[in-house]
């Protein structure tokens, strides 16, 4: 059981939000670990031991930034390192979660402009070009993306924007947000020509929330030497600084970094290419579910599929909340909700991070219970569908 | 992942053994605190409550030993403390467990009588009952019974064992191993007119295995003060005078009897009753499905059916074991294997302990799916109707 | 050991930096549970026990926020929610924090004026007062104050403070930083007048670095509707309206929580005035050892003495680094280091968390035979003086 | 703090009993792993590690067996696999725990002779070659010797107790208590020509208490061919079988299992010498300590000097468990109590396991304040004298 339930339940809690995930064992057991010096002297061999597992996973072999932070930090600082009051950025409004990097960057005084799309599928390439040519100015400084929109399960295309902003000749940054996405899905942000990757530690990294990444090109740490936003917890200079020697320039998540130097271990041991294939593999299992129940799935465009959770329509007239609290009270499973315009719309199924077939199943067939329970009007193949797909490539 | 496995697999292990079982969380942060003085103050309260809670666990007034030992040790106490060297004891070959404890009676200077079954069923009350009539001179000292025979999944009725000596007016000893059964189905040491109670840690107390357990009657106790067999670790009675004030005559197992405590507060809490009607419920979706794929259960006795595991026999020509290795391989899952004469002919799922429905429908998907990837003919229909009790009735 | 030594060492690190402290066996048992939905029904329940119990901590019944970031975020936090850049703000360089804090208001956008110390004291409150006075236009908005300087050792009477500003009649806020103070040395938020209590989680908290806090007045609040500087992460609205549930706007760092709500468990167990009591105690054998090997309390004046740590003078001509590095490599100890002036001319001893007299005695024994073997000039006289405090009231 | 503690106690317990030792964090973690099937693949790689990495701590190339039973099971499993009731055995009753064990010798039917001590050394190595050469019809099947007396701080010297047997030129079995001595005193099986080595889990192997250990010789294992004693669950010949391929016979303790599998790693990380050299110096800061309080070493032999405990004599008029009982409740240390015909007139200090200098100190620390809180005379130079000799060589 979690460390509070209001009410005895027997087996370990479904967790199947789309982050925090279910953290491995091993890694809470790193986690909990007594905390050690951070300024002495074995410190900084653990510090740079971490810095350097951590590059892979991010595909750089540029320096990646840890904020002792939860991830919106990671959002905050990508925009303050990089821009300075009034700036204007165009935003890619896949969902919910880019729709708030969007509030966040008007409440830090920069000014968005949207690409909105109908929250279906990913990023709007072809639109993002034609804007950018139409920008012959130059204002735009930073184009916004959310690689793995988490309230929809589509994942943008990002090599395809990095085209479309050199097809349009633009010098805006670009700016990725891999929070849901870092772990479960390739992140490229040296062949992508990203200039600021944003993660966090509770999705594909398999921690616990309190850690938060940024890693950052050479033009945008250009351009954090003329960013105008005023900083300072989040300012990237003092933190590469200290990094050079494994330390950090305030007090770091100690813990954390235990469980995040174990987790890195465990990404490797499995090797990250079957970790994304994993991943993939559960997400079309889940999808044959969700068509075998006769319900729809969010994300529209095959394309934009997301392997680390998958958002699923209820009928109208049915409500998606309804059946989550159905779920969570008879099954004891996590579901995530709709959020934004999709409130009571979808639910959302992670199947991301220290995850196997069996848990899937035991997933699935709890979605599966629960839509009957609740009278949602559904199929009962969904099981047996994700079943034939997994039996069949086991 | 488990402390040790040969290769990285993601997500949890599915532990469906007939035990060991899966160890909660909680009892396994008990597990781990620090180990304290067995002689200081603080130890004395701690091991009187543990000792106080256990008993309404074993449905008995009556002491509860504690011995820092596995499972197979109490069954030794049990035949040491109440027997003398070439004794007669009844036994009910259920199975293989009854087997081997028969086979420990023997070693330690015990004659066994046995009444057979086909290992289809718990033991024969009527034959228990004839035997006993039978035995005008009183030779026999002791009826032992396995309460919930793991072999083969199936549930003696003590009750009717207990009706069936007083019917034959016979003065033998009742004992009852309930090694897989306490905690899980319930055990009833008083209202039964049981004298030894054996059992063990690591099955429906959902703890490791380490410790083992023997709740004595008044007549066991008296049995005790003119047993022959030669015993000083499995002696109840300086266990009985230290355990007066709460302490243990020599080095107990300190930290699963944290583990104990804890477990004890978990069942408490959730209800032994609700406990009990839980393993009943995901015995019959079992079972359903186990029909539903067209296997049979090993216990054709539906008087007899466990609660605690399901053994299914594959059809001939097909290996039990090389299903188990199957699923093993691709689902990261462990299944008991058939024992002595159903070796390669039954697997069994344990379905015991701290479980849940999702993580029997992960069970049963994992038996599904390995079923077909081993090549073994089955409909693919158990899931669905585990599925189809199991959201009636959630 | 730690989860990382470069080299095996026998027996448990001794991590008597102020902080981060030792944190309780209890406390880690809670990190390392299993995440929960934080969106989910429970978590409510529980983030709203954790809000209520951690007032007390703080002195106040005014809200107190959590951020999922480490201490030097809730510094900013302060800043960012009551000030628009370019207001002055007076603060007391009492040390290096001090120092630090005023650096971080200065990147933000806000001009500081110093009032110095020697690093030997806390604040001055007649300079305070006299520079208030002279304020008429009120043009200073707040007064900035580190209440335990943990770079010397020095307390400041925050009490002092308040009275100081209110005789000068000044309108400006009073932010006090009490990151090495809060449960160790009595913090008094509401009787203090304290506008923004700032603190982190690890040091007197008992838990690893990862959450800070902001307890806030309601003038503080209001000051928050008109405030200029730029800020989303560390805003105070989103988190107010969230917490009146029991939620937070973004990813609360779930496990830190859980720790949180055990460590708030101990403090009250333990009674806060004992825990305040246990500290002073600590502190003066502290000192009586310090004096007794003929070295110097950077602290000099005895109603700053800090109950949270020494900062111990080294003789002129040895090296306080060096022989931190003597007891680290000979003693397996870890001590905090001098900062800014004080670098390598103190060391300093954190006595404060979960801590005992043997384990204060192992830290001053440490600290003596370190004396000795890196041939710092001293008398072998600590130890037996700190016994004498210690033995003379236990 | 421990798991139950009656009243809160800041900062962690000092557990300096001579057993169980405090078990290191490491260890402890690798104890709350989740159970593992013990007849699946991978428990026979681990098996088959753990009894290869046993082997060079007892000094053997030849088997060790591992019970999951606590101590005091390893005592009766020498006993009863090598032999017979009637058969007569040499005990050397140096103290409280050989006395035990010739008890238990009792209880199962074999008769000892004993060769007495004042409790103040080890066994008398003349007086046993004398009876041997006496017992010219070798009707002395073994003699006991309990390596390191754990109620006294004896040390016997198993070499020359070796050599008396051979000078003798006598047939007897040579059985060998190394419970309070392996992991912290050299242990010397193969060397030694010891017969059976038995041992346990919670002293110098840093384990709670729960498994236990007969390395055995192959004279030994001749003899246990033709034992009398009755025995099934500590039979040794099922065990060597199954141990073959990494497996048990019936269910061990696994997470005990994991424990040991760490524990032993870090005994090597350490190195065997390193650790007893370790002990020896703290065994002598000790006994230096105790000769500056004034106070008696109950060994009165250097040569038996025990380096994993020593046993305090109070003096006349003063009782030892008033002392222990101050200590307990004012520093919240635990110490050894005096047993049998010390009762009261010893305490031990136990300085074996997972231990450092500071730690030491601490203890040591905890020992003098409380002779003076006591009201013990004693002159308060202990610790002082103690760290003189640390310090020197440090």
């Amino acid at each position: 059981m979690a460390y509070f339930q209001s009410q005895p339940r027997a087996g370990r809690h479904f967790l199947q939000i789309p982050g925090p995930t279910n953290v491995p064992d091993r890694v809470l057991r790193a986690l909990d670990n007594p905390t050690m010096d951070h300024r002495g002297p074995d410190f900084g061999i653990l510090g740079s031991r971490i810095l350097a597992k951590l590059q892979p996973v991010f595909g750089t072999t540029q320096p990646v930034i840890i904020f002792p932070a939860s991830g919106t930090g990671a959002w905050e600082a990508a925009l303050v390192n990089t821009l300075s009051p009034g700036d204007r950025v165009l935003m890619c409004e896949t969902g919910w979660f880019a729709h708030l990097w969007e509030e966040m960057a008007g409440r830090l005084g920069i000014l968005s402009e949207l690409i909105a799309t109908d929250w279906r599928r990913g990023a709007d390439v072809a639109a993002i070009e034609a804007r950018l040519r139409a920008d012959t100015g130059h204002t735009l400084k930073a184009v916004c993306v959310v690689h793995n929109e988490t309230s929809t399960g589509a994942t943008s295309r990002v090599d395809e924007v990095r085209r479309a902003i050199d097809a349009a000749g633009h010098p805006a940054l670009l700016l990725v947000d891999t929070i849901s996405s870092l772990g479960s899905i390739a992140v490229q942000h040296d062949a992508w020509g990203v200039d600021v990757t944003v993660s966090g530690s509770q999705k594909g990294l398999m921690l616990p929330p309190g850690l938060s990444f940024n890693a950052v090109s050479k033009k945008a740490l250009a351009a954090a030497e003329t960013a105008g936003c005023a900083r300072s917890f989040w300012d990237w200079r003092p933190m590469l600084a200290a990094n050079a020697t494994g330390y950090f320039p305030y007090t770091p998540a100690t813990n954390m970094l235990y469980a995040l130097d174990t987790a890195l271990d465990m990404l490797n041991e499995e090797g990250l290419d079957n970790v994304f294939a994993r991943h993939d593999r559960h997400a079309e299992a889940t999808r044959r579910a969700v068509r075998a129940w006769g319900l729809e799935v969010q994300c529209e465009d095959p394309r934009h599929y997301s392997s680390a959770l998958t958002a699923v329509r209820v009928p109208e007239g049915t409500s998606a909340d309804g059946l989550r609290s159905t779920i969570l009270q008879k099954f004891n499973m996590s579901l995530g909700n709709g959020l934004g315009q999709l409130k009571d719309r979808v639910f959302r199924i992670g199947h991301l991070g220290d995850f196997s077939d069996l848990a899937l199943m035991g997933t699935l067939s709890g979605v599966e219970m629960g839509l009957r329970a609740a009278g949602v009007p559904h199929k009962d193949e969904g099981v047996r569908a994700a079943m034939d797909y997994l039996a069949g490539n086991a």
